[in-house]
């Protein structure tokens, strides 16, 4: 272990241990974030999995007792329960507790979880922009926020301490911290990733309802574009439903937006605009290079 | 050269030497698929970098030269242009001649070339389903056919001797071959392919629309999922231009489908259909999944 800071924290709870919250497990334990690291999740196979692996130094599935003494509470679960869990464990925070989040969808959580924020307790929500196709507490690593980065969106008048520490653990699990509003924050995500996502699985079920001979065929020539869209269209059903149904003002307007430029793009198709075609193909040239320029491709 | 059996043909004449052709070109150099193989090209500045390259054994910029004596003539320039150079070259072919093409629409080359190939010439349309998102004769490599689909399309009582050589000829190069009629071709590659394509091009202008703040932060931000659409994006403007213009009527219908299923998911978004959304977002794993097991993902 490589770093010698102290913890940033007594007890770290993480809620919900799914690919993201598994993955802070072992990060947080690689990297010395806290003293003692506390595991809650809703399902009981998850609970005795965590156990198994070891990644957590409790295993507690009752959520009060969790986050009982935690100095930090990260919510990893699905955005649609986070109302929920906060209303149950939001008497039982201690004083000075900082509590936080991973979820895809921040005004969301500024609603849901923000009214029932006790005084003395600091809410810092957050989004760390690492994932995989994979879900569930077998598919988290310790190196998942490493070189990524985490959108920290902190209601005004957030304590500055409380805020510093959580850049601290993300900036401590190799993650590049960017503050945020948290609408804009919606907005970047809609285009960045809710909307890539909607069209991944909607094409998915496209090919799915044409006829029996042509879908075989759909997955046997995949590798001619389709397949680089399915990639993404593997990850967990129940946070994408819940990404949607949380981040749906901006979603559809994103989604309008594509759609009007799809409609125009077919009807030049229809009329045989070559020049409005080859246009929009070296628009997406140029922002894929530009993205090489970065060093985001 | 592992490779023992005697040349397919004597004169191999490739029109077009971007990623395709240069690659057929290399291909069937190292696989000894041609006793001698001439490259044509429209661009002055292609030729001299074939020639630079040494990938032919010769050069031929003018058309009429480069296809005589040629027993297989190979097209590999954008769709759009075929029927052009069908019809400079097609009094100029040899007797017993095959004539071949490698284009992504097969009802536009069957319409656009078939009525212009002379008595005793074998019209013989293929496709081989391979690329990268790199373009010009540079990007091409030996290898790129191994492992990858050739979909064979011969017009109704095609000489059987002439498409089993088009057949050898892509079988030596790596691929595997499959016979399909031109309409279904186009309605494959329509879903497979052409709307990806589409899809991807038109995300990468609906992102570039958006104020410039938004914009330069989606770039930032492209690997929460939208990163994956650009990679496809990059390819070549002019063929895929031609692609669209050639595959209008299967491209406009997968393209209605796909935005009904789109304004599908977009009510249930509004109306908070979770049970709708999640259902799709299954399918979409449950395809992704398919494709794991035959091993096309």
């Amino acid at each position: 272990m490589p770093e010698t800071s102290p913890p940033i924290f007594q007890r770290l709870t993480l809620i919900g241990l799914g690919l993201i919250g598994s993955s802070v497990a072992r990060a947080a334990r690689e990297n010395g974030i806290a003293a003692e690291i506390v595991a809650s999740d809703a399902s009981e196979t998850v609970c005795a999995r965590v156990a198994e692996l070891g990644i957590a130094d409790r295993v507690e599935p009752d959520l009060i007792r969790a986050v009982e003494g935690a100095d930090c509470v990260m919510l990893c679960a699905p955005v649609g329960v986070l109302a929920d869990i906060a209303a149950v464990i939001a008497p039982h925070l201690a004083q000075g507790c900082i509590l936080t989040d991973v979820g895809s969808t921040k005004l969301s959580v500024v609603r849901d979880v923000g009214p029932v924020v006790p005084e003395g307790v600091h809410f810092v929500p957050a989004h760390p922009l690492a994932g995989t196709e994979f879900s569930g507490p077998d598919a988290g690593f310790a190196e998942l926020f490493q070189g990524r980065y985490c959108l920290v969106v902190p209601p005004a008048g957030t304590n500055a301490d409380a805020v510093a520490r959580i850049v601290a653990l993300w900036q401590r699990m190799g993650a590049t911290v960017e503050e945020m509003e948290p609408a804009h924050h919606d907005r970047v995500l809609a285009v960045t990733s809710h909307l890539p996502h909607l069209i991944a699985f909607t094409i998915c079920g496209t090919a799915d309802d044409l006829a029996d001979e042509t879908k075989e065929e759909v997955l046997r020539f995949a590798a001619s574009g389709f397949r680089d869209f399915t990639r993404i269209a593997a990850s967990d059903p129940v946070m994408w439903r819940d990404i949607f149904l949380n981040n749906r003002e901006a979603l559809l307007e994103m989604l309008a937006r594509f759609t009007e430029d799809a409609q125009a793009m077919a009807k030049a198709i229809r009329w045989g605009d070559a020049a409005y075609i080859e246009d929009k193909v070296l628009r997406g040239r140029k922002i894929r290079r530009s993205l090489i320029e970065i060093k985001q491709a």
